[in-house]
């Protein structure tokens, strides 16, 4: 039997790119990385799962800072290598540095510019 | 001497995960890979390059195609390991299925489903 699973090119890894792009406004929030279970159960709950390359395991977004992603749509593409998910970010961040995206950084005049405000302080976010 | 080029993290192939986004619409046109090169020439040229992991060599997007992406800004994220470009899409089309995105296919009842239209025959694209 066929599976839209079977569709995606996981990695030697058994990875593929997410990126999880804010459903209103088209902003890039994020970038992570799935394996087959994150991905599955990314599908049948509508909450956004990643893995965790640094922690070596599954990792539901917000489990800790409350900042779930809601999934409205998921895209693969050409290559079947990257996804593409619309998402309602709760909260409005999805940055661990307290912003509302991880892409905050802007090259300027040869230097990584950091142009976006933090929202919440990560302190704050993670201390509950 | 510190180098912009240093802050990137790359893996342990040289690369790193770039995505180009309409500077108009934030449209995700197309994730793919650059390497050191890619980049600095991304940077001085203003024309998206990138590293193609299945010829293994520097790609110039649209050099076959004419179907080159003029980089407006270039975003790296908390990570250091993704890049986000804001392009101008030549032609409108970035996909090599001549659809405007890699990302044409959405996940609907189980099944990705090709949900946009191919505005150019790949024959077509690939043909001069």
């Amino acid at each position: 039997m066929s599976n839209w699973l079977d569709e995606v090119k996981w990695d030697d890894k058994g990875l593929v790119t997410a990126i999880a792009q804010d459903a209103r406004t088209q902003r890039v929030l994020m970038v992570a990385w799935m394996n087959r279970e994150a991905l599955q159960l990314t599908a049948d709950t509508g909450i956004a799962h990643y893995w965790s390359r640094s922690r070596q395991k599954l990792w539901k977004k917000g489990e800790e800072s409350g900042h779930l992603q809601t999934v409205q749509a998921l895209r693969l593409d050409c290559d079947g290598d990257v996804i593409v998910m619309q998402i309602e970010q709760a909260g409005g961040i999805a940055c661990h540095t307290g912003r509302e995206s991880c892409l905050y950084r802007q090259l300027i005049d040869g230097e990584w510019v950091a142009v976006d405000p933090v929202l919440k302080d990560p302190a704050a976010i993670y201390s509950h």
